[in-house]
């Protein structure tokens, strides 16, 4: 008897999500997934799941993958030495053929695989594919940072294309400059301009650390554009959280409805951020919060 | 920290439906919703919010429903008493008219109201809608049993119009014959016609008593029609049970994955039913039974 | 030889209608099918005969109907007597329930009966099906008149949707606002939001009075807004007819081509106003009357 | 009062050419429209007005046309005598010349010009135009017969594009062999062959001759393949009138509904035949004729 | 071994030309082919084949064609003398009847069947045809001119519908005025309007003169409107040539790309001037040239 | 002036692809281009040229790509020997991971930047991806090979997808099989599958070797099935060639029209062969060779 009662209240919790659902419905929703967040299996074997109910539910996922940790594995056999100028890896022609082969191979791959497993549909792109995504240098430091690149312009008919037959977009950030030059660039700046590109709903950045936590030391569940920018000139949002922070407040400055930074290490984070009230991390907004909704503690 | 450990769970929960979700992702399910099954308050809103969630999740659900109770005591105030031959309705000219007005007017449109309720959108249609059903009289008793008909034709492109646009259609089983004439159709039997028409995963009838039982006097959860065939004849199968029962054997002849007859006064029965092993009722399928699924008791 | 000459009579004049037919060709006409017009069985037929005619030469016909005698029947059967409130019918729980049957239920189907029974089709709609009318509380006298409504919104695609596909809409002036509270619309008043939304060629009111008439006791073929709102405050457009008459003038000014008031007695009263020079009611135009059109006096 | 009655009258009279417009509804009709005929102004107005009445009313209609006296007189203009072998033009390269200019240039433009004076839109093609008609020398008597073709093969995806767009093909039959070379095809013929590619509902060929005649010398309203193919053995229809019975003959074996030779000196051919119960022409059926039609004669 | 190294030669020259394919990928080219063009045989099949190449290379070409030499001829022939105003055909009934033969009969169909002959698809329409031009009398000296018009207003739907499907419009330039009046057009303000009313990326129009000479006596590759305005005002540009560049100054005023007069007596003219660096003509452009290209002398 | 003439052969020898375009318009051209033919630079430019070349020119082309000697190298720098087994890679976890990082990472991505330098579009996929292809372990020695597949199913949907938008599919010869175990597929039977599953009009196997040669020693331009066999089981066709004309004829026999080994050290390879009487290789055909074409020795 123990089975039907739990399948009862399987069904009962099943129709909570109903409101969730409607919510994000034929919506665009940009996951950023990080290298670190991967390389935990079993939060892998969830994360796919999750981008695949999300799909079953109407919601248009398109996922953003990172993979600085692999690289570094990758270099490191080959004896080469992983160098980084604030924060950013120093990039010369060994590391930008690693790069585009750990990432456009194997962990855009990787995901897919992961997705086809559960029974989901994704095609693996890179931002030379179909044109996505055009590079820039990073306009400073290009001479010590090599072949290091920004988004100049995404073109993001393809992953429309994709979206309608129902297929997840995975897309590993290594683009083509103008003259076709290959340039790495950053996995949460790319979902930031691809999010802009769709006007998605959300940009979720997956991290593996907790919150942003305010003056008080406790997680903050939401923040304004100007809330936010007010605690970063305080010293209040630490150093390693501030570019993540500021990618966030460039994608709703240019559309995006809310960016959320959440703790990709809680099992199906996207799930409870999404279609939960819990939510599982920070969400930023520009003035009103999105759906007026009630955020606690997470 | 309950309610976080609690949206933990749902989240988990939730992301267990997926296998379900895709099984019958964008598959026809015909439910016939019965006049009784509506009439416990409580039960209609689970009922609707199902359905809003398997229309979410990529099912294209399609409503056929009855109202004998509210035609009773519709005519019951107006002095008029039911009567009945072999179960069905004596249909004169006030019974029709009354028919009409309770099932295309009050029954039809207070579904309609509780799927938008529920954030769902939905469109209420009678038989005589589009041409949707053109009746025939009954052919045995028709001097008895008047205005009584059932289905020669079912013209399902209102029904594939609607379902594309993500609108759940909702079907009163009244229809007009070639003359014009209104006639009253049995509910099961437009269900079973109409998920024929359209070639449906499942032709779920909702009734208020439990499951099929066998011979032993346990729940049957699944039979052949071979084996129904035999256990009808036997007298195994009770009196009241074998109309519906042989409506489902009738409706997986001419195409239907699989007829279910299960008891709607369980909550989310829909959900229970469609999206967990347990099932909720007897399941009758052709040779095999679809997806080799396990059924354990309801 | 007698039929022949008939014959040739007829080609005659059907090809004289194909500039008619051409004015309106792929436009929207909203027609107001008043309650009072239907009881009288032959118009009936010939409405629906002129609405199938509408629909075979191009044009998009849409209708409105009403069923305020019909609704005054049926209470009076079960002995409730209809009160009025400066002619908008005192509406509770018990007349809002039977708005719904009879004007869901039986006049709605019986009109797509009716289209149906000539060769066209027709579907049968409330203002909540597919969220096509959410209504509101008419704003004064809501205490005194209970459950009556205005339109808040139109959301029209599921209008457009049949149209494309050659189906007629035929829809019950009943909605739910906000909270799923069922309200009765006054069906001119649901007409011309209606006409306003699909930014209509023409808004025809059939009723069962002559044309509008003027100062001298004539009637008035057409009358630009100015001039109408002139006779309005001048009292020599009649108190019974004032109503019908803002209704014309608020759907002109919404965009609406141009609203007429025509005597619905008159035989094939729709193809009289439409497909002839003779015109059949009272035109409202903004500035200048459409198409020029000389109008003779009805 | 009295344009008020004739409004009345031609109001019924339109609304009983309803039944006939829904029976060839979305239906191609294919034209055959002779040079005689076109010679006598007044019809030509009437004609082009009817073809824009059947366009409007949700027929498909497509006209064939000749222009054999248009033909010998421009020949005569240059001192050039027509010459003609049983009943097909002698054509040589003047000859052929001639018959381009004043088919595909002077004939089809003057129609075209003619249907958009009543408010239609129509597109002249020749055989060549689109690679519609590929033309293939007339078998025997080539070298006799010079550039006379026939068609070998019809390509209508150009015919259903113009339809779909509510444009009406006005088509000279003049077409290219596979060698490029110009040929004259007789008009009659190449209407055949696009009725039979477009399986229409009809071909009607105006001709200016009473009905065909049967034994007792009384026009004939409809015959069937076999009994026509009899009395053209029995030599009872008349030596010209033959070659146009094989080719509605032909038709007919090829899938077109029926085929009808018709005086298109009356006022109003089409109409009457289409539009009415009367007929105007005798017509060819396969086994039984269509819709059971009672056609009285002529 | 001689062959093989032309073919290795010839895919080399064939790949060259992919950039100026991309160029004008899915872009209009409207084409000017003058009547004395055509009467050159070796140019006209090299007209056809460039046409089709250019289709089968992603470009959508329209052809606007003359015919002056050709009337001239059949009215020659027919003992008229052909007289001009300014260069404009003084029009009367023969004239126009004549360039409405030579124009839409035989001139349309000798392109169309040139260019089924090297395997492309054309379709000839007159100015009459799906209400493609509109005319109006040239406003000066109407009575002097007769049937001389100039296009008041482009419908260019048919147009796209056929480039669509891969059809090549062919198009004579004679049309009717609202009043149905047949009106000869000069095929230069022909093609320019058409030009204008598609946003074409060129107007090319193919004379027997070579470029535009400059003041010192050689032929200019291209001129900004300004300039050449002022070349006008010197009389530098002689006055043959001044309305062909006044017609494609205005083109570019209205929004074509650019506008070349070229010598279409060069073989492959089209192909040079578009698909290689020589261009073959004179370039009118609005401030900067289209694609910063550098062009040579022709 | 020497240019001038350069321009006008050019022209000239572009006119003459006209007739292999079209006979190729619309059709799928499946290329295999091998690692070994791209590690020579030049050809790869020229290669990219000819890809895009072929997509302007209303072909459509999708590239199967390997990487064999690519893989070889990687897996050398990280100090592993490749070893073989009748050809074929023997493949534990090390070299699928590299196969995975070098052919759907550097490749597969390589190709992609080399399409769009030359303003191709281009979009690069693994079997995985969308589901393309489903590998089987490769029945014999599965125990030696190791994860070495084959296709046992491809899902051409996404191809005809991107095709119909003017994008390339990159293909990289690797897949998952049932269990979402990677497999390594030889690229030559991967683009076999894929010609087959889109009845392509030509695969064509570009290879670093000549044409095939015959009993006299001398390169043979074309060859039936039946002859290939023949000349196989004589021992004339050399071991190394053996598998793929193996390869080709398998694709022939499953519906594609023609396959072709040609050698890719040729410039524009793909040009001579599809758009010139040269061809670069040897086809194999069913029994009559397409299109009756002339082949010379290459």
């Amino acid at each position: 008897m123990k089975t039907r009662d739990e399948a009862l209240k399987k069904a009962g919790l099943l129709s909570e999500a109903l409101p969730y659902m409607q919510r994000y419905d034929g919506r665009c929703i940009v996951i950023k997934y990080g290298g670190s967040a991967m390389t935990e299996g079993l939060r892998a074997d969830s994360f796919a799941g999750d981008v695949a109910l999300l799909r079953q539910s109407g919601v248009r996922p398109v996922i953003v993958h990172g993979g600085g940790p692999q690289i570094d594995r990758f270099l490191k056999e080959r004896g080469i030495e992983s160098r980084f100028h604030n924060g950013l890896r120093i990039t010369g022609d060994e590391e930008i053929a690693a790069a585009e082969m750990v990432l456009a191979g194997a962990v855009n791959k990787a995901i897919v695989r992961q997705i086809a497993a559960v029974g989901g549909r994704a095609l693996g792109l890179s931002g030379m594919d179909a044109g996505l995504i055009e590079a820039e240098p990073l306009d400073k430091n290009a001479e010590t940072l090599g072949f290091v690149g920004r988004p100049r312009q995404v073109r993001a008919d393809i992953l429309h294309l994709l979206l309608e037959k129902g297929i997840v977009p995975v897309i590993a950030p290594i683009a083509a400059d103008k003259k076709g030059q290959r340039r790495n660039i950053n996995a949460d700046v790319a979902a930031s301009a691809i999010a802009a590109a769709l006007k998605a709903a959300r940009l979720l950045i997956l991290t593996n650390v907790p919150a942003v936590r305010g003056e008080d030391g406790l997680p903050m569940p939401s923040l304004s554009l100007e809330k936010a920018r007010a605690l970063i000139k305080k010293g209040v949002i630490q150093e390693g959280m501030t570019p993540k922070v500021e990618t966030c407040l460039e994608a709703v400055k240019k559309g995006v409805e809310a960016a959320v930074i959440l703790d990709g290490r809680q099992p199906h984070a996207l799930l409870l951020e999404l279609f939960t009230d819990q939510g599982a991390g920070t969400l930023f907004h520009a003035r009103r919060p999105p759906h007026q909704k009630m955020r606690t503690n997470p």
